[in-house]
Order: structure tokens, then sequence, then C-alpha cells
């Protein structure tokens, strides 16, 4: 990316989205709407539609505590549910409020072009996550769609994240640091990456700050994963972040208050971020 | 992977059904079913399910020259043909064909568990690819059914591929090596991993046949990608081989006679792919 790319003004809709809700609602918090049957509610499970009926809940209840939603689109196809992911992504973006769509889709240029038709046209995602391991001209199409966000896999949240993204190259980078390197140096000329950083790892996430300047991070962890938000809050600061947090808030409760409990974990998730932000 | 485990006769069914097509039926060759409406003949879009009935007539006319069938999902996915894909998948089982379903999935573990129920059991797959960015635990949900094959991206065939895999570690390696050696010594427990290695890639298809003795490869590459087949059998001898066209065949004509003219071309890599076996 040159110089003058770096410095423009421009900004996909995702992120100017994405920048207007925190201004205006002071929330960096994503909800994450990962729907497992044996968990969702006996009151929504009578539905005919009982994954759309339990993220609808969900989304009533928290949408303003919300920069964007994240559904994860394995909890949808694994259940034949593709009717319900499009239903709940028409009724957030009704809500205007962004989707991250979470599918991260890995595959050479020429298919690699069919997903990103599938996230971006058949299911008008805003946003999604990719994954980086077959290179440049498997990142293209979708960072061709300048106006949605394409936030890159850097360093995963899960135990395996270190087995291939922590392994030391002859550079003397890790691979997870020239993942960082090559999306700020070579895949942003459409201003429209960011990337998925652990935020279990705040070490490693000062490192990545450091590397991508203001680059928006998506960081997943907090909740169910455990991550201390006061530390991943110290390591992200100088530049965008989206807290994701799905399990814990989706199944604050498992009777017919889930709702409500969603929302209060939700609004304490807020509170937490907002007393370590700066 | 202990030393009794790699001696152990035990292996995935996928493997044994691949293993008896190539003695009776001498063929390496996995044909790939990418349909692309754009090129799918007329005969076939009069159908109100156009991408079913043009996989149809392919799998009819060459079902007696693949070891399987490899549908490529994204394909399907950018269609909202889900119904097709599980027609396609139940057609080719039900000339029992094996069926690679590509994917090349890859999430933290809770999630590759969605996955692994999408692919295996929602589809039935007998197969499927997926990306080892994310280390062991985002692998194992796969590697868990232990009577389907599991192919590990590790040297892909587009330009990109090297972006990342090709990088030198600090070790002596390069990444696509250490995923092969990591295959090989930690993923293959049950005996039911295979690799993605790029068939225009002669050179790193033989190091890579080094570092993992019998294992199976699923090599594209062939066909629209212009691997040379004489240089990849030298490079990928000594074990298992898939060897993967998909657009050469499908598209070896646009008129009426598309399923004889893919009958002809997958004969005749089959024919190739005889003359430098060994």
């Amino acid at each position: 990316m040159s110089e003058s790319l770096k410095e423009s003004p421009r900004t996909s809709r995702f992120f100017e989205q994405i920048a207007d809700r925190q201004r205006t609602l002071n929330t960096r918090l994503c909800v994450g709407l990962d729907p497992d049957l044996s968990r969702i509610p006996d009151a929504c499970k009578a539905s005919d539609r009982p994954i759309f009926e339990f993220n609808k809940a969900i989304i009533d209840a928290t949408h303003d505590l919300a920069s964007c939603f994240k559904p994860q689109i394995a909890h949808y196809a694994s259940e034949t549910a593709e009717d319900q992911l499009q239903e709940t992504i028409d009724y957030i973006q009704g809500k205007e409020v962004p989707v991250l769509l979470d599918a991260k889709r890995g595959d050479v240029g020429s298919t690699a072009e069919m997903y990103a038709r599938e996230l971006f046209e058949r299911y008008g995602a805003d946003a999604v996550t990719v994954n980086p391991y077959l290179g440049e001209d498997a990142l293209k199409p979708y960072l061709d769609y300048a106006d949605r966000g394409v936030f890159i896999l850097c360093r995963t949240s899960n135990p395996g994240g270190s087995d291939l993204q922590n392994l030391m190259l002859e550079s003397g980078l890790t691979l997870y640091e020239h993942v960082a390197k090559t999306a700020r140096d070579k895949w942003n000329d459409n201003n429209n990456v960011g990337l998925v950083v652990g935020a279990t790892r705040p070490e490693e996430l000062r490192k990545i700050r450091n590397i991508c300047g203001k680059m928006t991070f998506l960081l997943p962890g907090v909740g169910a994963q455990g991550a201390d938000v006061k530390e991943m809050m110290g390591a992200g600061q100088g530049g965008g972040m989206l807290i994701s947090s799905s399990r814990a808030i989706l199944y604050a409760s498992s009777g017919e208050d889930f709702a409500e409990a969603a929302r209060r974990v939700a609004q304490e998730t807020c509170n937490e971020i907002s007393r370590y932000s700066n």
C-alpha cells in the first residue's frame, strides 16, 4: 500500500458505521450470534424458526449496546438453517446495525470469488473474516469489495493458535507478525482491512498494535474464553477495537429471562470496556 | 503419531474405497464438481435444478473413470443451492463412489465441531479439505471422524500459495514442510489424514513426499491450471495420489455434447496419468 493511500481519509462504509456507533453509543462491543440448539431456551424451541426467534430476542435486547453483530456461519450451516441466517442478517440491518459474517473462508482466487459472492451478495454481509494461508490472490476477491470490511486472521484466541502462527521465521518475525505486516503493507489498498487478534494474548496484541497503527482489530476471547478486559484494553489501545463476546451473552440465562440476562451481561461488558478505554 | 499407529493396517473407509477403485478401475483421477451457472450448457439451464442436472450428466459420463468426485462448496453456496449440493452428493454415493467435499474450513475447536457436523453429518461427505492456520484443536473435530478422510492444506496450487506457505522458518524448514511434518507426526493418529499439494509445484511435491512417505495427496492443478502430468507423477510417486481436475473436464464443450466431451477429457487425463504411473 502506498503512503498516499495510507493517509487517505477514505474508509469503508463498514468501518464508518462502526466508528459512528462507537461515538454515539459509546460501545466497542461486537455481539456474536452463535446459536446452539442444545442451549437455546425452550420458549424459542417451540417455533419453527427457533434460531431466528432466539437471535431476534437477543438483537432486540442488545442492539443499542452493540457496534455490530457477528453471526458465525457454521452454527447455521450445521442446522441447515441458511434461511434463518438470512432472516437474522436482514433483521439486524433493518435496525441499521452492521453485520460481520464470521466465515473464515480461504480458497484459491476463482473459488474465493464464489465465497465473496456468497458472503457479500447472497447474505449481504457488511464485513467478513478470512483466512490468509492461501495468500494474496485468495484474499483479493474480498478486498475488492471496497465498501465492506475484511478481517484477516492474524493471531487467533484458541490453544492451537500458536501451532503455526507463533512459528519464528528466518526474518526474525513470527508468522503472525508477518501476516500483520503484510496486511498493513500489501493488502490494505482499499483501507478496508482489519485483523482478528485473540483478546486472550495481550502481549501479542501489543506487538500487532505496534505493527499496524490505527487498524481495527476484532478481538474474540472476552467472556467464555476468559480474556482480561483491562489487560486487553491496555495492549490494544491506539487503534480500532471491536471486542467480541458470544456465549457469555447468549447463554447468560437458560430461562425465560434469557434476553434480559443477555442485556445485563452485554451492559456489564460495555461498562468494563469503557472503564479501561482512554 | 506413534510408530505402532503408523504401521497399523487400519485405514479410513474413504481411503479404502479410493484404493479399491484405483485397483479395480485403474484411476487416480478426482473429478472436481465446480458448477458455474455462467458456463453451464443451455440444455441444463432450462431445469429448475440446473446445477444438479449438469452434475448428474457429468457423473453419469465419468463415474467409472473417477476415484472420487470433489464438489467445491462455494459454487453451491454462492447460488443458494445447498439442496442441489445434497442431491449431487446423494447421487454420487448412490453409485458407490466416494465424495470429497472441498470446503477448506478452519475455525476454533467449538466452531470446528459445527463445521464438521455440516460437512460429515448434514452432507454426509466421505472426506473434506481443511485449513491448518488455526492449529491442532481446530483440526481435531474433523480428525475424530476416523472413518472419513481429512485433507489438510499444505502447499496450494495458486500464485499466492507461496506468500505464507514458502516462508522459511528459523528451524530451516519452510512453513509448508512444517505442516507436512506435523501432519505426519501429530495429526494422523487415526490414519485418516491426507495433504493438499499443488500439482503445479513438482519440486515442492517431491519434498513433501519425502517427508510424508505413503500418505495420500490431493493434487489440484492438472487441466485448467496447466500442471505437467509427467513431472507431477515423477515427483509424487511413492504414496497415494488423487489427481484433481475440474474445469478442463466440466467445460470441455459448451454444446449439447458436454457430457461426452467431459468423458473424453477425463479418459485422456486418466490415460496420461497411467502412462507415467509405476
